[in-house]
């Protein structure tokens, strides 16, 4: 199993290097279950599934804190064919759930989302789930909005994307659940996400 | 057939707001051909699946001009089975090609790219083709990864994703090609995209 995310944080400010740079040191309690590399485009972090979006969640919130209109876009993808296998990013006993049948996983899901800590930091996010090599994928992501409806940080569906909007720790707990419950448990899936804080845009 | 694009201009200046309004412009060529919404996180552009790319070469380069670090992060999609068909995303004749053969479609690709005009704004870009509900999709990604790579703007595979330098007239039209000769047909193809430019990281 090979999994992690592409990462790019991008603050809509002249000071935008500080703001990035200051925001860092909020992943240094999970850098020794992660291998980081930056280039000039974005930040690769290679780990655990279940543990991808809580370190996105640390570093976005601190980023945020400072009020400036930030966002975050990520790519993450867990059981890429073309990828190997990378010990790193073996999960936890209990960390990706077995295969279970789609209502108990939506359960599940939400059960998880409803028990995540908060964060002071009210976020908008919109994503899609790219579960990939399955010629149903899409009862797979129907099963993924249906979770997504009931789990308290929904706003509105978009097209090509599903857009969520509350405090970072539901919000960001919602997108690991749709990350590691749905797709093939040891197949392919891809998933994009974009979050935004401090827009001064209202709607 | 619906297709379109989510997409995300961001500009890293405490004049953000001025630049994004500053680069609409760009688009109104191509506002006959396209509906456009905009919410808090990203702009929707409904329309043919070959005029999307061009449309956001022109925003971005617009954008860019003024040397304000920028970058384009972007969803797009064609064939989703859960979207409803939509009269304006009709392509016009020529304008998909039909099923062909892999080593047809990258050739045709290549030489696409090789006739595009330069915009004089070099960028870097990368990108994740998502071939959906295909039991085969990495064949379709392998294919597209060797247009790439034969293409004149690869610059490096990366995990997840594969990064291009250069113009982004050749970039932008190798976006288009990877998007519209890759993926069945009259399949569910989805295709996620960051752009930068004047990036103050050298790499």
């Amino acid at each position: 199993m090979f999994s992690g995310a592409q990462l790019s944080l991008y603050p809509m400010s002249d000071d935008f290097v500080a703001v990035i740079l200051g925001a860092l040191d909020a992943l240094d309690p999970w850098r020794d279950r992660l291998r980081i590399e930056t280039d000039d485009v974005s930040t690769l972090m290679v780990g655990p599934a279940d543990i991808l979006f809580p370190a996105m969640r640390d570093l976005f919130v601190a980023a945020a804190r400072g009020g400036v209109h930030c966002t975050l876009h990520a790519t993450v993808s867990r059981g890429c064919p073309g990828e190997p296998d990378d010990p790193i990013c073996t999960p936890p006993e209990g960390g990706l759930r077995a295969d279970a049948p789609l209502h108990t996983r939506i359960e599940a899901a939400r059960g998880r989302v409803e028990a995540a800590k908060e964060t002071g930091q009210p976020v908008a996010a919109q994503f899609s789930l790219y579960p990939l090599g399955l010629g149903h994928h899409m009862d797979e992501i129907y099963g993924c909005i249906d979770f997504v409806k009931a789990s308290g940080t929904f706003e509105k569906s978009k097209h090509f994307c599903t857009k969520l909007r509350g405090d970072a720790g539901p919000v960001f707990e919602t997108l690991s659940q749709a990350f590691t419950g749905f797709g093939a448990q040891a197949g392919h899936v891809a998933l994009d996400v974009t979050l935004s804080a401090n827009s001064p845009s209202k709607f």
